[in-house]
Formats: structure tokens, C-alpha cells, sequence
């Protein structure tokens, strides 16, 4: 007996290992197996473990035929489980399947009254889920999930062929899904790592902020003001950044005023003017910044950003004067949202600005201090009613 | 014809998405075939990135017959490699795979020149190897590998069958492998990960620890000294602490002094005895280190490190007065490393100790001020010359 379906699903079962996504793993299989098998409709309990039962995840065929997905939830001691779960009771246990007929004649057999009870379970809940054949599938002998399929289209019944085909299926789907898993499990762990790295960085730089006394939480208004220009500037140049120059500018805009941490405090908390030698202490901070960072490697990109957030577009800024577009564009965002929050925060020398004298300020500086692209995007983003007064602002992850 | 050991290669290539290793994945497969196909050798020529080149990773058969890892490295312009990049041979190219013989029949056939100059190049490179049959392995339309085979124990000749049957098994090995490296791939960037937390984290504490003039370096050294009585305990004890033990105790190292930050430099710094409110105000470190990362639920197990590396074994210490085994391990650790490298380093009011009168003077306070085991491992990582005088000492990552 020949399948003509073997090669195809094969070859579909095999490229499934690259595949990282169960759900969309499963869905693909039981959706091959209905065309191409030609059945009615099939569907797969498949285990949670959240949930510590088995759920209908998949169900496709025909509407009215199918078996709706989520419609069905099992603990272990339904019998359908239990049943491959037990996997002992040899004298019903065939193919390591159950087909609906082969289980009904066995039921008029003389077969001890337990088995006979499970049995009955067992065909009970196949009808339900007008299935004929159901196929186990494991992994390391744990029951991984159950694929019910519906009558052939052509009337015919499965052959022995095709019955040893399912199994050999089955336990290819339970080594992709588990292979998935680990994927899934390794970009969590990653994901995990990178909140890990975020929030301590956020944890200490608001400490060091926090020195600071007329600044607090700057380092997060600013941070989350760098990341909504940038926003702004994508959507006016209908461009992307990549996901690697955002994420660059969120590690600069937290650690832009790290180098403050080498200021006195009793300069950076002085009450009244600043001395020329004051001054320049303050004006190290951003090449301090860039000392202690320098020797992490992975940062080359954000220490541009914090080098350079006081550089200015005349070429009039610190440390090094440069101009234009020769500043980098992490650095000019980073600058944009610096100056927006210094002028709405009171400083000891005056009050804070508004909102929209603080836009004004921005615009008549478009050109001299600032890159005109970042002051009208941030004229933008009031106008959309974005900007925020000072007000602490958490920063989203 | 039948083909007994198509089963288990088959069962074998399956089960192969779950090894994670390519090089261990390939040496199985190559191996099994040896065994179950019987050929006198086998080996697989793969592409390798960096070098741009196709290297014989494995081989195996019996010595004096296999060719010896590592001996090939072809370039995309040996023949080998040529023939099975272009495909576009169609007279020369049978079943997608080469025989020797079927090869060297079509020689004396009347083919085209390129192809008759192309195909004496393939047949040399096989009779390098000592090859009768290779089979190619694509990913994706480009060429992963070449698995070449050896003649066959029995002398008789490969089945059309059993070539099929090499050419899915091949398609299989490319997946596999394309699969471990994503696995390879995430699990280097998970690694990335880590480190750019790990160096950020030094690199900050490092920054608030040199706001303390008296302590310069103190964090690496308590953070690489407490590493070392954890190995020493484990060592002991003859006990594994694991994995994320120690990575809490390294992150806990690094952060245990953070709330330092928040005390006035003038008190840090401050020549001369310290008043009580003085005093006060020092003690309060541990408590404002919590605050600072309370918000890092991952960082829950290390923050116990920060909290209580100032209590002491007699309940004298603080911000609890915790005695004896109530005082978290992690933080008992830390306690002694930082005990320690307070006695070995200079302070206003007396010269550092040295390495002698420290040891001597840990073993006092043993059962007071330390925990008795922390204070033991001291003075055995000291008696076997283990222990740095106060030198900066880089934290091995």
C-alpha cells in the first residue's frame, strides 16, 4: 500500500525544527494533515504547564464539522489521558493508537473489567470529538499531547501503513515542539538578562542623579524624552532606526550625566553663581562619563552619546566644539531633551519655564545651540500635546 | 531492497534537533553511519564561516584508512566544492550526489569539455579521500556540507535505495545543524548580555567607590575575595553551591557599598574621628543600598548580600542585629571579605595591618564578629598564599 501523502509530510515534519514557535508549529501540521490526508478534521490536546491539563489547541476542518479550539480542557483522569498515560494495558493498547473501530470490538471481548471501564471512557470521549483514530504523542516518556483525527473524506479506513506513518509523526512534532520550547525558554532568559541590565543601570543612575539636587529625575525624563524625538524623527523621515542605535540611546540617556559622580558636591549643589573654576569642574562631566565607561566595549555607540550631549550645532558647546552634523545624532537627541528639561525644572539662579515659553526658547535656539531637526521635532511633539511638565516620568521597559 | 539500518539512522537523525552542538552532532551521525552502514570510512567536509573555506571536521573508520581530521580546507574553487555549488551539470550530476564509478563511466562518454575538466577534478578529490560516493547537504540553496563515504565492508555496491536514503539524511544533518547554530547564536548573545550587565554594574560601582577616598579599589577586592571563601566553602565542604549562588554573591560584591552614594562626601572623607550623628549617618549604607535596587526583583537574593553585610555573628551589627546563622550566607561572605580588606588598607586614623597581623586578627574576632567558617576559609586562603595585599586587583570576568 502506497501513501502519497508520506514524502510531503515528511519533509514538512523535518523543516519544522526550524520553526521556534509551537503554536504556529502545531497549527501547520494539523492543517497539512487535513489536506493532504484528506480527513474530515483534526485537532491536538496538547499540555500546558501552566495549566497542568491537556487543551485543545488546534482544530481545523471543515466549519460545523471541526471541533472548536479551547473548547475542550482535560486533567489527567480523563480517561483519554489516563489512558496514554497508563500505556500498560496491553491487550487494548495497539500501535500505541487508538482506532474507534478496533476499540469497539474489542469492548464485546472478554477483557477484564477495568480495562473494559477505561475503554469505555476512552470511546466515549472519542465520540465527542467525532474522531476515529487518536495518536500519542511523548517525549522522554511523558505524554506531550494527543492528535484526533476526524473519518477519511473517501470513506476508506486507515491502513497499518498509515497508522505506523502517524506514529512516527507524532514523535517528530513532539521533538520539534519541545525544541521550540527551549528556544522559547533561552529568549526569555535573554529577554530577562536584558531587563536585569536596564533596571540597574536605571537604579544607580537615579542615584547618582539624585546627588544632584536640582535635577531630580532628570536622568529619566530625559531618557524617555531622547527615545520619543527619536520616535518623532522616524515618523517625519518615514525611516527606521534599527532596534541595536534605540536601544544605544536608551543606555546613553541613562548614563548621560553619569560623569557627575566625579563633581564635588558642593559644586554641584552650590547655591549662587559659579566661578570660571567651577565652571570648568561642572564642564568635565561629560569626558568623566566617558572614563568610566570606556573600558565596556558593547557601549562604544551610547559613550558618543554621552561625550557629546553638550556639544552645540554652532560648534559653540563642550568638549570639543564640534558642529553640525559632525555631531553624532545620539548625542544631538540626547542634547534636545538635556536643554528642553533644564529649562522647565527650577534651577537656583530662576524659575522653571512653561511648556510653551520652553518651546518658544527651543525654536529661537533652532540652528544656534540646537540641531533644527531636534527643536522642531520637539515643537512637534508639544504640539501633539506630548510633552510633559515637569513631572516625574517613569521610564516604560 | 531493504535497508535494515534506515530505521535507526532515521530515529538517530530525529533526535538529533535536540543536540545543541553542532561538532558533537555531526561526529554522531558520522560515527553511526560508520557502524550501521558499514563502510570502512566516513567523514564530513563542512563549511566553515569564519574561514570562508569547507574543512573536514570529522572523520572516522578504521586507522590507517580514514583520512585525518583537520588534514582538508578546500576553497570554493576546488572542483568538490565547484561541482556541487553550481548544480547546473545536469549531465554529470546524477541524483545529486556522486558515485565514483558511475563518474568515471561518464569520462569516456561524450560530454562537454568544461564538464569532462570539472568531473576528472571531483573524482581526484575522491580518490584523496578514498571516497566511492559523496552526498551534498544545502540549507537554503547553499552548501553546508559534503558527507563522503568509504567503500563498503561487504564489497558490494550502494543501492539506489540506500542513495535516496543518504540524500533525505543529509537534508536532515543541514537542518540540524542550521538549528544548533541559531542555538549557538542565542546563547552568545545571552552571554553578551551578562557581561555588558556585569561590566556596567563594575563600572558604575567603581565610579561611586572612588568617591570615597579611603577605599579606592575596595569593591573589586571584596567582590574577587568573597568569590574566593565561596570556593573555599564549597571546597571544604565538599559541596556545589550553584550557579546563581555565586552570580548573586558577584552582583552583591560589586553593589554592597552602593548606598554609599547617598552619604554626604564631606562625612566620607571627613579626617579625624566621626561624631555619633556622623557615625549614624555612615551606617545608614546598607539600608539606602536596598532602596536604591528594591526595585530589581531579580536582584532579590543579592540585595539580602547588601543589606546585612554589616552584621556581625554576635548580633552587634547592623540594621538588624541579626546573630549567628539568622544572617543570610551571601551576606556573611561578604562581611568577612570586607572586614578583611578594611584591615589591609590605610585609614585616616590608623596605617593598614599586614597580611599576618590581619589573618591573626580575623581569627580573633572568629565567633564575635565573623562567622566561624567565613573567618577558617580566611585564614586558609591566606596559609596557601592566596591572599592579596592591598594591590588593585581586576575582577576576572
Amino acid at each position: 500500500m502506497s501513501i502519497d501523502y508520506k514524502r510531503e509530510l515528511e519533509s514538512a515534519s523535518k523543516s519544522m525544527i526550524l520553526i521556534h514557535d509551537p503554536n504556529v508549529l502545531i497549527e501547520m501540521i494539523v492543517r497539512m494533515i487535513v489536506q493532504k490526508v484528506k480527513v474530515y478534521h483534526a485537532a491536538i490536546l496538547l499540555y500546558d504547564k501552566d495549566k497542568k491539563s491537556y487543551i485543545l489547541t488546534v482544530s481545523r476542518g471543515e466549519t460545523g464539522i471541526k471541533v472548536p479550539a479551547g473548547y475542550a480542557c482535560m486533567d489527567s483522569d480523563n480517561p483519554l489521558i489516563e489512558f496514554f498515560h497508563q500505556r500498560k494495558d496491553k491487550e487494548i493498547f495497539n500501535y500505541g493508537v487508538v482506532l474507534y473501530e478496533e476499540a469497539k470490538k474489542l469492548l464485546r471481548k472478554n477483557i477484564g473489567r477495568e480495562s473494559k471501564q477505561l475503554l469505555k471512557g476512552v470511546l466515549y470521549q472519542m465520540e465527542i470529538f467525532d474522531s476515529v483514530i487518536c495518536i500519542p504523542s511523548y517525549f522522554h516518556d511523558a505524554l506531550l499531547g494527543i492528535l484526533l483525527l476526524g473519518k477519511k473524506k473517501s470513506g476508506r479506513d486507515f491502513g497499518a501503513d498509515e497508522i505506523d506513518f502517524f506514529v512516527a509523526l507524532a514523535s517528530d512534532v513532539a521533538m520539534a515542539i519541545r525544541n521550540a520550547q527551549l528556544f522559547i525558554e533561552l529568549r526569555e532568559e535573554l529577554d530577562k538578562k536584558h531587563r536585569l541590565f536596564i533596571h540597574t543601570t536605571v537604579a544607580l543612575a537615579a542615584a547618582i542623579d539624585a546627588k544632584d539636587h536640582y535635577t531630580h529625575g532628570h536622568t529619566a525624563r530625559v531618557t524617555t524624552l531622547s527615545l520619543e524625538i527619536a520616535e518623532k524623527i522616524m515618523q517625519k523621515n518615514k525611516k527606521k532606526f534599527d532596534n541595536k542605535f534605540l536601544e544605544n540611546l536608551h543606555i546613553a540617556g541613562l548614563l548621560h550625566d553619569i560623569g557627575k559622580i566625579g563633581v564635588p558636591e558642593a559644586i554641584l549643589n552650590k547655591q549662587g553663581p559659579l566661578t570660571p573654576e567651577e565652571r570648568k569642574k561642572i564642564e568635565e562631566h561629560p569626558l568623566l562619563g566617558v572614563t568610566i565607561l570606556q573600558p565596556i566595549r558593547q557601549l562604544e555607540e551610547s559613550i558618543a552619546g554621552v561625550k557629546y550631549h553638550h556639544e552645540k550645532f554652532d560648534g559653540s558647546g563642550y568638549p570639543e566644539g564640534l558642529k553640525g552634523n559632525k555631531i553624532p545624532l545620539i548625542a544631538a537627541i540626547i542634547a534636545g531633551a538635556d536643554i528642553y528639561d533644564a529649562m522647565i525644572t527650577d534651577r537656583p539662579y530662576r524659575k522653571r519655564l512653561t511648556k510653551e515659553t520652553a518651546i518658544k526658547e527651543i525654536m529661537r535656539v533652532s540652528g544656534t545651540q540646537l540641531a533644527p531637526q531636534i527643536a522642531k521635532s520637539l515643537a512637534e511633539l508639544y504640539e501633539e500635546g506630548k510633552l510633559q511638565e515637569n513631572i516625574l516620568c517613569p521610564i516604560n521597559e
